[in-house]
């Protein structure tokens, strides 16, 4: 095996050379297309999206994971899927619900006592600073239980839940104000603020709309319920929202269905919902001064529901926070302009874009000319003082994104199928797009800030039928991307969802995307903060306090310390590991067998895994991630003794023993090989290895496993001048298990410093 | 909006026409690849790869989705991920854990008591008719609990768990014999059989592995624990295995490490597991007589271990069942080859692809020809007596895969980070290509049946570190597609894996799978047959027993039947929703707000939310797929009444009045809508649609829709005759509702004809 290290290292650069000069296609570019049905327009969108290995993406979307509770990461123009990040539903792989930091945060979204393992994500939002997104932190709303996920930028992980304390459902969240000061959530159904009880009959009387904006404190990077409110609205069902920027920032739009307060009863004979709330031509976009209310809150005009600051209806009435103005039957998006000059609504049971202009909007306010009142009190602005522009686009115009281009922007047409391109100052459609099928809300790259970065579109798709091979009832749903850059809108690629159904997503220039690759030493992520269970190696240790059993442990490749824990039946037992590797992407995972735990432990982390030993047994633990040519061996046994157990004499007997000669033999190949290992270091160090930052990275990982092979290589000489040939031998083994992985993660800087063109210094 | 719907329909074809004919690229596929960086070879890549919009892949792909405790579905060449498949792990977009349907699955999955949320998912197959994959159903393994998934390929839904009786822990499960007669799963970890204690001092005497063969019965889709039963084997960590075939039909083979029997103890000062059980160059293969031993077992010549029949060793050695060959240091894989003739083995610390010949190990068998017996008592042939070749491949082979050109196999390489494409007849390396990084597990197309179809090669690689836009410590991990048609391999695409760590896949040609599109009407999906809880539209009703109240639902576009639920606090209410479509992809689903409850009601599905009542409020259920225009309408109120409540008279108010004027304007409406239908009918029915199998589903469906129509049209001039406008106006506007529906399905169906050159009659 030395020699064939050697070999391998010395013949590296050959091989992959030979390698690449003869891989030249033995079909032709003309036979590929014409094998596969390609046509050359094909070939220029193939040539748009392909991403050859290595390469990056130029933008990042983040899209609602819909029921699936997630976060779905993927690249533009790629269009592959990079993560899925748990925020509402317990997910194993990220530890997320299976370690004790993760099930903290679950904890927190409790509504009203109850568990709840799911959420129905729909509207996520990148923090922004001055109105342009900054790619910091992650604000993802459920529906179905009101609350408010926080997903960290930094490390890509959920840190924080809240629960609405007044609304029962809720959609028009997630939004944030241009410098995020707050993040904004609306209702959806209707509710006795506070979740009570009213009879539906006193539907108009007793049931609420609202919308809440909490406050976010980005240097903790976490929501502040003690520092947020929320203003009381009619029971329309609210819906989508939009920050005002700008011009008009301070100000915030949310839109509305079923304004005609229709409760359905079909069993009884009365129409559906359905009929009721879709009888009238509009409905009613509420606009809402947040800065003014802002103050209203801070002066404690408010009524405490749970515990939380309500500005009534009335107070809001009589301190000008709230107005109303018509909008298109049954919308579904609201979006401020780039220079928060319009608001563009759909209605997606009409056939316009309605462009608001907000100039128009303020100026009947400061003059106090309205219509009427809605039933509440509300003043309603007549839609021809606000109104900017209608512009016929086609049946169910939905939501509505930004171009780089002035004036350009683009709506997706839900019972169209298709996308209309249209300048919106000027009122007039400049091209469309059939999409497959049935489209919901669409995404332009940075479409939603101040400064749009045009390029490409997505339209996110609601149905799939016939796009994909079929994978049973349930389909996936269909990301179709548009180049926009030309005049034209062009459909480069069909990306299938494979899990849940996403509602809205929002795109980042991926630069502005920083995240860390490892955690400083013994972090819970969780919280950002120092574990209190972190033990460097050498510091692990059993404790016990009566029947609660706490395990410090360490992983590195490939064991954990310690290997054997003992513990009696009842106990509860915490495993609280840190990963103590600092290369990128050696995460080790934890399980113990048959419970219901799984860690993942990137490079720096600290996690713990809680059970209780119900059972007796002997119960392996392993690591769950592959995460070196030793993994499988990475494991110990955690042996619960029965109650009672009075344990037996005797050493442990060995399975296989070792001779002098097997120590030899051991160290003799640890020898050689330190001699291959040595060349390696050589090639590296000969070269401007400190120009890559990756391979400094690799350098000081390698070093770390030298280091670790000189302890054992100690332990084994102690043990051979003891004649203990058995602990001399494996200890020897354990020092060449060292040398390998120095090996690999030697081989894998010199192979990245021959792909990357470093030079012999 | 009307005159619109007309346009739009009659303008359909022109508008796709034009958008087609100006779509020409702006950029010139030249100025796209410079602008991007591709050479000529990125491009042939790109066109092996890129699938335009509708496009079909040729092979699909199920792998393992690691701790994620799923199956990830995807398409080769596109590389694109179709689906998540909820094995072991709850997932809501699914309702998966989220009925009480598929909660009876997960209840079977439940180990000595304990419920396990998460599954350690390692190696799927597929039901194998004579060696082929047939495409029916898939199985997969859990690790960390030693259970095993049964996936209907038919729905691609989860039908059945399995809990091994014996086990502690397990790994080398999934594989099938040739006709799926049995599924064999290997333990992993030693244990006491049974999962009873045994201290680690009698490791040797105490603790063993063990395979376990369970009965599939194929014509209900299920294992058959009681027609299973498993052999004891010596506490080597058994791994992989794989079933004979042909020649070797009725033999399967399991390979294993630390056959050393290590017991590490880092902490006390012993060498780590990693060095004990590494220490040796050899560990054990286990070649084991299924066929026979099924006799064995048929005889009753067996052990009953938590009712599970268990044939000992003693038994098995007398029955010459079980025997044993030295095999290369700490082996991954072992691959019968198409024939059945031979079995590769690589070794994760060793250099070389071993290539046993069965033949020779038959005829050793047959002649008694041993070497010796393990330490207890297992007859061991000599490696030279079972041996065809060993061929030095580079540094940690894993995994290999059988090409469609015969004698050409494929070695996954650990360490190099390569693959290593050889002759196992003549014995000889063929080409290497690197890969990024870290191979573990490969898969070619069909690669493991009597039938390989060679074409393409997936590396699983377990590192992606540099490859992908950063998603932070996480990081995903990289399956490679790799071309093998011509003489050199040829790296295609970079997929990343965003969810789990996936261990091995298995691929099967497209066209084998054939899942349904719909249920039959009321179809539990769990168990295939009809629900007793389904109903059809007019069966709706709530009954109550008790505390106990069952509400029979009807879900379709867009309202659910009832809309309105009244029960007590305390109450336990079950919703048993049928969804009455039978259009393809009209999903629907089911939440109560802040409820732990989602269905997934796929077309002519029955499922079940179960809550229980504790908290008195409103609470809004609604639809969480969007499935139409009106799917933010289709909703409903679930009214939990306080303990002692009385409820105050006085009828429902109106939110909202109408007149007859309002009912004029509706029905003229309705009447425009209906001309522009006909003209749509007129427009398919003129044509061959019923070519179109597609298209007849759509005609049917917009025929349910118009049915629907009618009723409500006579409901509405029910009312209008009594002068009661309010009714009259609304179900005129439902009748509008459902005519808006069923044009949405013409246009798709028209849409539909023209892209697929239907032609007027």
């Amino acid at each position: 095996m030395v020699k064939t290290i050697h070999k391998r290292l010395l013949a590296t650069t050959g091989i992959v050379a030979m390698s690449m000069a003869m891989s030249a296609s033995a079909e032709t570019l003309d036979e590929v297309m014409a094998r596969r049905g390609l046509t050359q327009q094909d070939l220029v969108s193939a040539a748009k999206t392909y991403t050859p290995t290595g390469g990056r993406d130029e933008f990042i979307v983040f899209s609602s994971g819909g029921q699936s509770g997630q976060i779905m990461v993927y690249g533009v123009p790629s269009m592959r899927i990079l993560k899925y990040v748990s925020v509402f539903t317990p997910e194993p792989w990220q530890g997320y619900g299976f370690d004790e930091e993760s099930k903290a945060i679950l904890e927190q979204g409790k509504v009203d006592g109850r568990e709840i393992q799911w959420g129905d994500t729909h509207h996520p939002a990148i923090t922004e600073t001055n109105g342009d997104v900054d790619g910091e932190y992650l604000f993802i709303n459920d529906k179905s239980a009101p609350r408010i996920g926080v997903v960290s930028l930094h490390d890509f992980e959920t840190q924080q839940i809240v629960v609405n304390p007044i609304l029962q459902s809720e959609h028009g969240g997630t939004f944030v104000t241009p410098n995020s000061e707050y993040v904004i959530e609306a209702a959806q159904y209707p509710g006795v603020l506070g979740r009570g009880y009213a009879p539906l009959s006193q539907f108009n009387e007793k049931f609420r709309g609202a919308v809440t904006y909490w406050k976010f404190n980005r240097e903790k990077g976490r929501i502040e319920p003690e520092n947020s409110f929320s203003i009381e609205l009619p029971p329309y069902s609210q819906d989508l929202s939009d920050a005002g920027k700008a011009v008009s920032d301070g100000w915030s739009f949310t839109n509305s269905f079923c304004a005609e307060r229709y409760v359905g009863g079909i069993e009884s004979g009365r129409p559906p919902f359905e009929a009721g709330c879709s009888q009238n031509d509009t409905d009613y976009l509420h606009i809402i001064n947040w800065k003014k209310a802002e103050e209203v809150y801070k002066a404690g005009k408010v009524t405490m529901i749970n515990d939380h600051p309500v500005i009534s209806m009335d107070t809001a009435i009589a301190e000008g926070l709230v107005f109303l103005v018509a909008e298109p039957k049954s919308p579904h998006g609201v979006d401020v302009s780039p220079d928060g000059k319009y608001i563009i609504v759909g209605g997606k049971l009409d056939t316009q874009g309605s462009v608001y202009s907000f100039e128009k909007i303020k100026a009947a306010i400061d003059a106090g000319k309205f219509s009427g009142t809605d039933p509440y009190g509300i003043p309603v602005i007549a839609m021809e003082d606000a109104i900017h522009k209608q512009v016929g686009l086609g049946l169910g115009p939905l939501h509505t994104q930004y171009d780089s281009k002035p004036c350009v922007v683009y709506t997706s047409l839900y019972v169209d199928s298709q996308v209309a391109k249209w300048d919106y100052c000027e009122g007039k459609v400049l091209d469309k797009i059939s999409i497959h099928y049935n489209i919901g809300h669409l995404v332009a790259m940075e479409g939603e800030t101040v400064n749009p970065k045009g390029k490409y579109l997505i339209a996110l798709n609601k149905l799939a039928i016939d796009r994909f091979n079929p994978v049973g009832p349930l389909h996936p749903q269909n990301h179709q991307l548009i180049d926009i850059s030309g005049d034209k809108m062009e459909l480069l690629y069909d990306m299938p969802v494979p899990l849940g159904e996403p509602h809205y997503a929002t795109a980042i220039s991926a630069e502005k995307l920083q995240p860390l690759v490892r955690y400083k030493y013994g972090t819970n992520s969780r919280t950002g903060d120092r574990h209190e269970g972190a033990v460097r190696p050498g510091q692990e240790r059993i404790e016990r306090d009566g029947t609660n059993v706490k395990v410090y442990m360490t992983a590195i490749r490939s064991h954990f310390t310690p290997e054997i824990v003992e513990v009696n039946e009842g106990d509860t037992v915490e495993f609280i590991i840190t990963n103590s590797e600092r290369a990128e992407d050696e995460t080790h995972g934890f399980a113990v067998s048959t419970y219901n735990v799984n860690l993942s432990l990137e490079p720096g982390k600290t996690a713990t895994a809680k059970i209780v030993a119900d059972k007796p047994g002997v119960f392996s633990y392993y690591c769950t991630e592959f995460c070196s040519a030793l993994h499988l061996e990475m494991t110990g046994f955690l042996a619960v003794r029965p109650k009672g157990y009075v344990e037996e004499a005797g050493a442990m007997a060995e399975g296989q023993t070792y001779s002098k000669d097997d120590y030899n033999k051991q160290t003799a190949n640890n020898v050689a090989t330190q001699e291959v290992i040595d060349s390696v270091v050589t090639y590296i160090t000969e070269r401007n290895f400190k120009d890559f930052p990756e391979v400094v990275s690799l350098v000081e990982d390698a070093t770390d496993q030298l280091n670790f092979a000189a302890e054992a290589k100690a332990k084994a000489e102690e043990a051979a001048g003891k004649e203990d040939w058995q602990n001399a031998t494996l200890w020897a083994g354990q020092w060449w298990q060292y040398q390998v992985k120095a090996a690999d993660i030697g081989l894998r800087a010199k192979t990245f410093l021959d792909e990357h063109g470093a030079v012999k210094q």
